[in-house]
C-alpha cells in the first residue's frame, strides 16, 4: 500500500532519464506517484487540465522537470494551489542555468520550490518531506532515510581510514 | 487609418514604462495596436484565451514583455501560430539575464522572436517589418524610418566635426 | 487563532527588510510564525539546535534566508526532516547569484526548496501551500489569495483599456 | 510548388550541420529557401549586397546563423527592412553565450528576431509563421504542424502510461 | 605638430563620454586623431567606407567603441588591414559583458585588439604603443608616460606612509 | 606592543576604503601591520622587491587587494613563500567577478588564499588565524572575537523576540 | 618523521580523486596529514565535532573540498579558529562556479581561504606555507619546491629552443 | 629572409598546442618569431627580463598566452612599452572566462590587446597588422591573406549552390 500521491511531470520524454530519480526515491519511500509527459508549450490545454484537476484527482504534490526556457513548473503552479517542485534539467548549451533561472525566478504570488539542476532525487525527497506533514509514516521513513545516508558516510570514512588514500582510490575504479 | 493589428501584452503593469516604447513606435509607423496586462501565472485562462482568439480577433503579431521567470511570451506562443515577439524585461536582481534565458531558450517547435533586454522599441519595429510583408505601405514607412535614423547619425557626426569633442560633450549635459 | 507553525530564520538582521515579506504574507494567510536571527557561521550550535528541536517545538515548515555563501538553509536542512524553504538574499557584489547557487545546488539527500532571489513573499506562500496539505482552512485561504491576485490583474487591465497608455503611465508616478 | 522565399545565410560552412535544421523544416512546410555561406567579416561586400538586394530578389525573410562575435544577423539587418531571424551558434569556448549576446542585444532601430542557441529549427518555424501572414496556405501548414507536435507528446504520454518508467527507459536506449 | 593618425569611431554619441578618454590620451601623447560617430547598423555604407578608405586617408590605427551587440569594431576590421582596437562600452542591462563578447570573440582571420570594458584610455595608449613602432618620438613619450605613472604610485605610497590610513582616507573625501 | 607582522598591499589608493577593513581588524586583534600602495603593473620592480624582501623584513603574512585584471596577489605570491591572502575588489563594470577569477584561479604551485569580493575584514581575520599558529596570544584573541560575534547575534535575536518584526525594523532606520 | 598536522576533509568520497592532490603534495613536503569523508549535510554532528576538536587533536590547518552548494569549508570554519582552506570541486552542471561562490563568499567574521576550482594541490601548498610560519624546516622545503618549479619551466623553455615548436609538439603526444 | 620580430610567450608548455597557431600564421606571413615558455608565477625574474630586454633584443610585438588567473600578458606589459597581445587560453573549469577577464580587464595605463579565447591565430594576424605599419611588404601580405580568406568563402558558397545542402554535408564527414 502506497501513501500520498505525487504527480511527476516532464516536458519531454528526453527528461525521463533524469526525472526517473524522483520516481525511484518516491517508490523507495513508499509514496504513490504517477508520471506524465506533458509539455507546457506543445500540449498547453492538457498541461493546464493536469494542474487544474490535480487536487480533485487526489494529487498532493507536483514535481515538474523541464529544460531551457523551462516554463512547465511555473505553468502548472499557475493553475493550482498545491505545492509544485521544479527540477531544472541540464541543457546542452547553457548547462541548465537557463532552466534554473526560468524555474526559480517566479514572480510574487506563484512560487515554485526549486531544487538543484538535475536534482530529481531531491525533488522526490522534498515531496516526501511535505507529505510527512500529513502522513506520520512518511516522517518515520524520512528519519530512516536520513540515518541511512549518515551511516553510508560513516562507513566510507572508516573504509578510508582503514585502506588509506591510494587503496581507496584503487577500489573506486 | 491605422494598418495591421498588433497586440502588446505584459505580465504586470510595472512593465508598462518599458513596453510603452513598442506602442509608441507602432503608432509612429501607423500601425494599430492594443495593449493588455495579462499575466501567464496570475490569469492563465485569460492569457490562453488572448492567444487562442488572437487570430479571429484580427491580431497579426503579438509582442509580449515579461521579467524574471518570464513565461508570458512562450505561453502565448503555445496557443497560437501567429508570430510572438518577446521582450525580456530587466530585473532588479539578475539584470534581465533570467528574463532573456526564459524567453529565448524555447524548445523546438514553439519559437519566440526575442529582442534585446528592455528592447520594446525594437519589438515594435520587428512587428512592423513582419507586417510589411503584407502591407506595402508599412514597408515604405520602414524605409523612411531607416533613412531617418541614418540622417540622425550623419547629423551627429557633422556636428561633432564642427564642434570638436569638448564642445559636443558640453552640449550633451 | 493562527493555524500551523512556521519558523522564519535569517543569518543576519540585515536580511530582515527582505524576510519580513514572508512574515507578512504568513500573517495575512492566518498562519502562526516565529522569527529568528541565527547565523549558521556565527552561532552554529544555536542554529543546529533550532533545526533539531523544530519538530518537537511544533514547527512544521522552516523558511531560511541568507546571502553570499548562504549556508543557513542547507545547514538547517541537515538537522531536520521538515521541509526547509530557502530565500537567496541579493548581495551587493554578485547580486544574489552567489546566494542562489549556495542554496539551490544542494547535494542528493538534503533538498532545500528554493525560491527566487529576495523572494521571501513566495517563500511564505509556498509554506502555506505545504501547510494546506494538513489544514483545509489554509487551502481555502490560498484559493482566495489566488483569486484576489487574478482580480487585481484584471482590474489593472480594465483600467489600462479605459485610460490608455499615457494616462495610465501618468497615474503610476 | 514552393511558397514564399527565405534566405538561410551562415558565416561559415562549419555552421551548416546546425543551420540545415532551418532548411529541413522550411522544406517540410513547403516554403522555398536558398542557402548561402557569406561571412560578415570575410566577404563583407557580398554580405551587404545579399541583404541589400534581398527584397528585389524576392526574399521575404532572412535567417542568419553565426557563432562567437556573431555579427552576421545584425549586419544583414543593417542593409534591409525585411525581417532577419538570428540563430546563435554554440561555440567551443563560451557555449554560445557570446553568440547569443552578439545577436540579441541589437541597438534600437535594427532588431534581430533571435531564437535559442542552435535553434535553427525554430528559426525556420518562425519564418513560416511570418510568411503565414501573407500566405494562408502556410498558416494552414503551421496549424497541422502544431497539431502533429501535440499528437506526438500525447502518444509518448500514453506509451509511458502503458509501459511504465522502466520499460519506457529501456526502449529509449 | 601631431604625429601619426588615429581614427576614433563610436556607434553613437552616447559613447562619447567614455570614448573621449582615448582622444585625451592621444592628444597628451602628441598623436593626431580624428573622431567619428558612425554606426555599423544605422549607416553601414558610411562605416564601410570609413574603414576601406582609412589607409588612403593616412589613418594608421582605428579605435572603435560600441555597446550591446557591439559590431562596430569587427565590421571596421572586415574592411581594412590596419589594426582595429575595440572598446566594449558598459551597458545598462548586461554591464558590458555583451559588448565584450561581441568584440573580443572575433572569428579566425579578423582580429580586434580588445581592451577592458570602458577602457578607452587604454585603447589610446595601445594605439600609441603601435605607432611607436614607426615613430621613435612616440616611443619616447610612452617611456615618459610609464615613468610618470610609476612616480604617481610611489608618491601615493609615500603619502600613505606619512599620513597613515585614517588621515589618508580623510584626505580622499 | 603589537604581535606578528602583516603587510597590507593594494594596487591603487582607490582600494583603500575597502582595504582599511583589514587594517582595522588587525589593529583590533593586536597585530602589527604596514600598508602599501604598490601596483603590479605600474611599479613592478617595487612590487617584486616588496615580496622578495618580505621575509627578511619580518613580514609573516601578506594581504593584497586588487580589482579588474587583479594580478597583485598572484605576482606577490610569485616572489615569496609566505602566505598571500587575496582580496578581490568590486569593480564598476563586472562587479568584481573579474577580480575574483584573476585572483582565485592561480595555477598549480602558487596559491593565493582568496576571500570574498571586498572581503578585506575576513582577510585580516584569516591573517590572524594564520599567525595564531605561532603566537598563542593571537589564538586567544580569535576565540574572544568569535565569542563576541556569537554574543552579538544572540543579542539581536533576543531583541527581535522582544520587539517583534515591525518595531525592530523601525529601529533599524 | 612528519612535521605539523593537516586535516584534509571532503564531503563525499567522489571528491577523493581531486582531493588526493592535497594529500600527495603534503606528503612530498614532509607534512603529516589525516583524511576524512565527512559531509556537512549528511553527518553534521560528526563534521561539527571534527572542527571543534581539531585544535585539541593537534590539527593546525584544515583543508576542505566540496562541490555544488559547498558548505563544508564554511561549516568547519564556524566551529574553529584554525585556518580553513576551501577547495571548490568542479561540478557536472555549473562547472564549479556554484562551489566557488559557496566557498569564497563567506560573511564577515568567518573566512575560508579559497583556492582555485579543483585546486587541491595549491591547498596543500598553502597549508605548508602557513605551517612554515611555525616550522622553519617547512619554509626550507617550500623554497626548494619553488626552485624546483622554476627549474622545470627553464628546462622546458630550453627544450623548446632546442627542438623548435613542431618537434616539441610531436614529443608531447 | 623573415621580416620584423615577434616573441610568442606562454606560461606553460601545455599552452603550446594552442599558441602554435600564432607561430604558424606568423611564419606563413613571413614574419620572424621566437617562442618561449616563461611563467609569470614560476619564473617571475626571467619573465620580467624577457619583457624588459625585448626592445633591445629587437622584439617589436609580444604575443602572450595564459590560462586561469592569466597574469602573463599583463606582467609582460608592465615591463615594456612595446605592444603586448594577450591570448586567453580555454581552461578545463571556467572555459576560459577566467583567462579572458584576467587578461582584458587591465587597469588604466597598461593595455593588453586581447583576442578571443584560444585565438592564437588572430594574435599572429594582429601582430602582422601592427608590423605592417612599419614594413610595407607585410601590409601587402595582409592584403593577399584577406583576399585568400574571401576567396575561400566564395568557393564554399559556390560549392554549396552546386551540391545542395545534403551533398555538401555528406562531403564534410
Amino acid at each position: 500500500m502506497r501513501i500520498g500521491k505525487v504527480a511527476v511531470v516532464m516536458g519531454s520524454d528526453s527528461d525521463l532519464p533524469v526525472m526517473k530519480d524522483a520516481v525511484k526515491i518516491l517508490e523507495k519511500l513508499g509514496i504513490d506517484c504517477q508520471v506524465h509527459v506533458s509539455s507546457a508549450h506543445r500540449v498547453p490545454h492538457k498541461t493546464a487540465a493536469l494542474a487544474e484537476r490535480a487536487e480533485e484527482n487526489g494529487i498532493e504534490v507536483i514535481i515538474a522537470g523541464a529544460g531551457g526556457a523551462a516554463h512547465l513548473p511555473g505553468v502548472l503552479a499557475a493553475f493550482t494551489t498545491i505545492p509544485v517542485i521544479g527540477v531544472p534539467i541540464k541543457t546542452s548549451t547553457l548547462d541548465g542555468v537557463d532552466s534554473l533561472y526560468s524555474i526559480v525566478q517566479m514572480p510574487p504570488g506563484i512560487p515554485v520550490a526549486t531544487v538543484s539542476i538535475n536534482g530529481a532525487k531531491n525533488a522526490g525527497i522534498l515531496a516526501a518531506q511535505i507529505l510527512a506533514l500529513k502522513y506520520p509514516e512518511v516522517r518515520e521513513k524520512m528519519r530512516e532515510f536520513k540515518k541511512e545516508m549518515a551511516d553510508q558516510v560513516e562507513a566510507k570514512d572508516r573504509k578510508l581510514q582503514d585502506l588509506g588514500v591510494d587503496a581507496y582510490l584503487a577500489g573506486m575504479k
